[in-house]
C-alpha cells in the first residue's frame, strides 16, 4: 500500500542508511548462533541484585521525583558525579559542562545537529565508529580520513590532512572501535598540538576507557588539552567534546550517556534535546547514580575486565591455534572489540552468509570505513560469549576462511 | 572563554530556540510557587508501589534481557499491546506499524527529519503544541495556520488553506495543548475528506486521549481515515501518523512514548532512531509493559480522570469567584490544560515575573503561536497543583490581573 507520506520523504533521507550492525542484531540474536557480531556487554555479570535494591531505594526515597519530568540537562547528582570522576583525572569541568544522553550515540547526533551543515568535512578515523557515521550522514558531512594503526591515529601524517579545512575530527583513543588499538601518549599529546595549533577542535569519543586489561591508563585528550591550556592544568580546556557512558559498566538497556564540553556547547545542545526528547529517563537516571555511586562499583568493574580479559585471551589463543597463515589481529588492551584482517583474496562480506549458516556471526569490515577500504576485515566482539563458545565461534570461522582461500 | 566550538555552530542552530516552559520549570519548580505553568502529572498519583513490583518482576524473570541492548523498534510486546489497544477503536494496524519512542517528543523530531526540507509549508492549528515547533524548526519549515475554536480545528475554511501547497497538517483533536478544547466528530469527518481529497497527510498528536472526564471518546482522526478507505474498517488507512505516550497514564519520568504509521514510514523512522539513539530504555520498555498488561492500570487512569476533574472544576469555579470582567476561558472535557484570555489591556509575557513575585507561574500564550497570536492569552496546568492550592492560585493571578486593569 503506498500513502502520501511514502511521496514526502525529505531529502535528507537519502543520505540516511540503516545500520548493518542493529539490521544483523535480527538475524544474529538466534539463541544457537555464537554471535560476535554485536557489542553486547556480558548480560551474566550484569549487577541485576544491585539494580533490584536501587530501583526499591529510589521509588521508596524519591519515587515522585524519579518518575516525574526533570530538567533537560539532566539529574543534577548524576552530573556531578561524572563531573568529579574526570576531575580525578585533572579534567577541571563543573556540572554546567555536562548534558546526560540516551547513550553516547545521541552525543554523537547532538554533535551532527548542532555543527555540520552540508558539505562540511569532518577528519575521521579510517575505520571508525560506524555509529557516528550513521549519526552525521543525514547532515550532509564529507568525511575526510586518517590513518589508524596499532598506536592509534597516525599522527606523523596528520598535519597536512589537518589544513585542509576540517570542521573537526573525531578520535576514539581507547580500544577503538572497530580497531580495538589505543592511541599512545606521545600522539595523544601531538594530537592537540596540531588541534591548537590549527584551531581545529575535536570529539573524544571513549565509551570503555574504564574497562583496561594490562598496563597503565592513558590520560584522556580532554585532560591533555586542559594541561596544554593551562600550565597548572584544574581548568577545562575548551577544545575537547568528550562523550562516554554507563552502557559497558552498569547495562546498556538503560541508555544512560553523557557529553562534556564547553558550557555554551552544553546550552546548544540543551537546546538540540529540548526539540529531540524533552530530557532522559528520570527514573534511570536516578537508578544509574545509585548503582554509579554505590560502593561495589569499582569491584564490579574490576570482575567486567577479569572476564573479558579471559574472553580476549580465549579468542587470541583460537586464532593461533586454527587461523590460516596470512591472517593477522589485533590484541587490544581493553574493551570490547578486536580487528582481523584476512588473506587479501576472502572478502568478508561474501562470506557473511555462510558464516550465518555455519551459525556464527561478525561484521565485515567494509562498513567501518567512511569512504574506501578493504574488503578483508572484520570486527570480532569478544565480551557476549564464554571462552569455550568462542573457541568453537572462531574454529567454525577459520574452516569457512581455509575454504574460501582453497576455492580461489 | 571562548573555544573553537564556538566559532563552528551550524546554520540551523540559528532556528533552535530554548522551550520557554523547560527553561520556565527552573524558575517555578521552588515548592512555595504555586504552578499552573508545566504540563506536570499530579505526582502524588503515581503507581509506586505497582513500579516497584513491576520493576522488581523484571529483573527477577527477565533481568538480563532487560538490561542488554535491544531491537531500534522497541520490546515487541509493548508494541503489540499498543496494537492492540488502538486496535479495539477499530485502527486496523500490526506492531510493524508501530516505533517506541522516548515520549511523543522524539515521534515528532523524527517526523521533522524525514519529512521536513527547509522551506515546506507544515499545517498547524494556531495555537499549537510548542513542543512541535521546537522540534521543527531547525528543519527550517513555514508554518501555514488554521484557525481552533472551542469545538477545534475550524474545517469551514480549511479548504482554502490546504490548497496552499501543504506537506503535512499536525493537529491535537483530544484535550488540545494549549487550548484544552475537543475537535468534533463531524470535524474529524471532514478533515479526513479534505485530506484525501487533496492527498494531504496529516499527524495526530493524542497524548491525553485517555483522560476524558466526561461524555463519550471521540473517534481518532487515525481510524476515520481507515474507515474512510476501507468501507468495512479494520485495515490501517496510511493517511495519518499518530503518536502517543505512557506521560500521562503511567508517568512521564519513564520517557515511553510511540508513534504509528505506515509501515514505509516506522522503517525510515528507525533508520533516524539508529543514528539518533539507537533504541530506548530496554529497562523501562519492559516496566511500561509489566504496568501497561497489569489489571489494575483501568482503575488507576479512573482515578487520575477523577482528581483531574476535581482540579478542572476547582479551577473554574475560582476564575467565576475572582476573574474580572472580560476574561474568558475553555472548559476541557479532559485532559491538563485550560486556556485563559484576559481583557485585551493585559500582556500576559509582561505579568510574568510579577507572577513569579507572587510565587504563581503559567505559561503565557504567544509562544504557543506559530507565526503571530494576540498577547493576552495565557495556558494554566489543573493537574499539577490539589483544589485549595489551585483556587489560591487564581486568586493571587487575579488580583494581579486587576491591578494591570486598573493601572492601563
Amino acid at each position: 500500500m503506498s500513502t502520501p507520506w511514502e511521496l514526502r520523504f525529505a531529502n535528507r533521507t537519502q543520505r540516511m542508511k540503516s545500520s548493518f550492525i542493529r539490521e544483523l542484531l535480527k538475524v544474529t540474536n538466534q539463541p544457537d548462533v555464537i554471535s560476535f557480531g554485536g557489542g553486547f556487554p556480558a548480560a551474566e555479570l550484569f549487577p541485576i541484585e544491585q539494580m533490584k535494591e536501587a530501583c526499591n531505594k529510589v521509588l521508596t526515597e524519591n519515587g515522585q521525583k524519579a518518575l516525574q519530568y526533570t530538567t533537560t540537562e539532566g539529574y543534577d547528582p548524576l552530573r556531578q558525579w561524572i563531573a568529579d570522576d574526570m576531575n580525578t583525572k585533572g579534567l577541571g569541568i563543573t556540572k554546567d559542562n555536562i548534558l546526560i544522553t540516551n547513550g553516547s550515540q545521541q552525543a554523537l547526533d547532538f554533535v551532527g545537529r548542532i555543527f555540520i551543515n552540508n558539505g562540511d568535512r569532518i577528519l575521521t578515523e579510517s575505520p571508525t565508529y560506524l555509529g557516528a557515521l550513521q549519526a552525521w550522514n543525514a547532515y550532509g558531512p564529507v568525511f575526510v580520513t586518517a590513518d589508524t594503526d596499532e598506536n592509534g591515529l597516525v599522527t606523523d601524517t596528520l598535519e597536512d590532512i589537518i589544513k585542509q579545512n576540517i570542521k573537526f575530527m573525531y578520535v576514539l583513543p581507547n580500544f577503538h572501535n572497530p580497531l580495538g588499538v589505543t592511541m599512545t601518549l606521545e600522539r595523544r599529546k601531538r594530537l592537540i598540538e596540531l588541534a591548537s595549533q590549527y584551531g581545529v577542535p575535536l570529539i573524544e569519543d571513549d565509551p570503555y576507557g574504564k574497562l583496561l586489561f594490562e598496563g597503565e591508563h592513558i590520560t584522556p585528550i580532554a585532560v591533555l588539552d586542559a594541561n596544554y591550556h593551562n600550565s597548572q592544568g584544574g581548568q577545562f580546556g575548551g577544545n575537547v567534546i568528550f562523550t562516554s557512558t554507563f552502557s559497558k559498566i552498569l547495562a546498556p538497556g538503560l541508555r544512560i550517556g553523557w557529553v562534556i564540553g564547553p558550557a555554551e556547547v552544553i546550552k546548544r545542545m540543551v537546546q538540540a534535546k529540548q526539540g529531540a526528547d524533552l530530557q532522559c529517563s528520570t527514573f534511570d537516571q536516578y537508578v544509574a547514580y545509585e548503582m554509579a555511586s554505590s560502593e561495589w562499583l569499582p569491584e564490579h568493574i574490576e570482575t567486567i575486565i577479569r572476564v573479558y580479559k579471559e574472553r580476549r585471551d580465549a579468542m587470541i589463543q583460537a586464532f593461533e591455534d586454527y587461523m590460516p597463515e596470512g591472517t593477522t589481529w589485533t590484541t587490544p588492551r581493553g574493551g570490547l572489540f578486536l580487528w582481523l584482517r584476512l588473506p587479501e583474496s576472502c572478502n568478508s562480506l561474501d562470506l557473511f552468509p555462510k558464516a550465518v549458516e555455519e551459525k556464527v556471526a561478525y561484521v565485515p569490515g567494509t562498513p567501518f570505513y567512511p569512504n574506501d577500504g578493504p574488503t578483508n576485515t572484520m570486527r570480532l566482539n569478544f565480551s557476549a560469549a564464554d571462552p569455550e563458545k568462542i573457541t568453537e565461534g572462531v574454529r567454525r570461522l577459520s574452516v569457512m576462511i581455509k575454504k574460501a582461500i582453497t576455492e580461489k
